[in-house]
């Protein structure tokens, strides 16, 4: 399936449901929200080696899927109602990242861009 | 572009920066929360009815696709690591969905489906 | 009772249950976006005219009570681990914000004070 | 200062600048999301060992400090405009999970109270 086929999955969802007046741009970015902190509850007591484990357990597994899964929904559906092609945001953002990190200076380090090169 | 193939542009980009160390989930699910807090920002002061033309103003339409394009990378970089199949875990979000929220009960409300059928 | 006693009953609590060991800066931070996340959610499909009224509901009042007080005992806890003096720290905020927003230009606008006084 | 005395000054800061009108229930979620957001972000690269030791340099616990600020003053403007009663509600919070995490099941352990004596 591609990007579009989800969006239209879920355009037709909304639709049959008569939910598209709540799908406001900023109803969107809100339940996007919502459900980003869900997936940070699942992992926010564990070590970084035990979040590395996560899948190993059924029923964690099944939620970080499902909370996965939420995040996707409300990113295509604001894509959508937004009209903004994710595929290329992505590739453009990529191809900045490439000039804001370059390798020689970004190599093994989490610093911010502004902070290399120092 | 495929998910796949977005995925595989993500990972070079990490491995070329031995990133691979910072991306545990833990730490991949905060970033995904960090830049969806960064998204709702843009939408926190505008009405409902100035959300939906946020495009229209090319400074704020930038930053939108910017701050999706960066949740994306992060959901895909997360799915990748923990090895979860996002389309396979959205059409059964979705299939999920079709039973919790019935149309004929659903139809123009937002209730949680547990408040359904009162 | 003042910020510091509510800091101290936090902080008992925590320690008769030997949950020090899980109350890193970097875990609260994120227990403190997840619970934040769940009180987006209570909003995410309300008008904001909905949202004014929101506490008339007993059972929605009664979650965005315990929400609310979720976000702030993380937040009392995070000071607390990271030595933090929440009062003056916002005492600081104001009076930097005094500067950045002064009456004259930030009347009844919501930008940003980097595009005040265009 | 009390509790109180912080919110009417930020009520005073909001009603000089005439921003009541943005500061309805649903913007003040959002923001108190996106200053969470912005929190998280600053440890979302490190480990727990260092995420300890963040305060230790000067730059980066000042953005500590005032990203703390931010969350803490939409939080207690919220409260202002629901008419929350925030230390009661923790007071209740507390009590409750007492209750939910009796110390001799909740030793040592970060499960979620469902998953006590199991």
């Amino acid at each position: 399936m591609t990007i579009q086929d989800l969006q239209q999955a879920l355009a037709d969802f909304a639709a049959e449901r008569e939910w598209e007046q709540f799908h406001t741009p900023k109803n969107l970015a809100m339940a996007l929200a919502g459900e980003s902190g869900e997936l940070v509850e699942i992992f926010q007591w564990l070590t970084p080696e035990q979040s590395a484990q996560v899948m190993q357990d059924t029923e964690r597994a099944g939620q970080v899927r499902e909370e996965m899964a939420d995040v996707l929904a409300y990113l295509l559906r604001l894509a959508d109602v937004l009209d903004v092609d994710l595929e290329q945001a992505l590739a453009q953002k990529i191809e900045t990242n490439r000039r804001k990190y370059p390798v020689h200076l970004a190599r093994g380090r989490a610093d911010k861009y502004t902070q290399l090169g120092e």
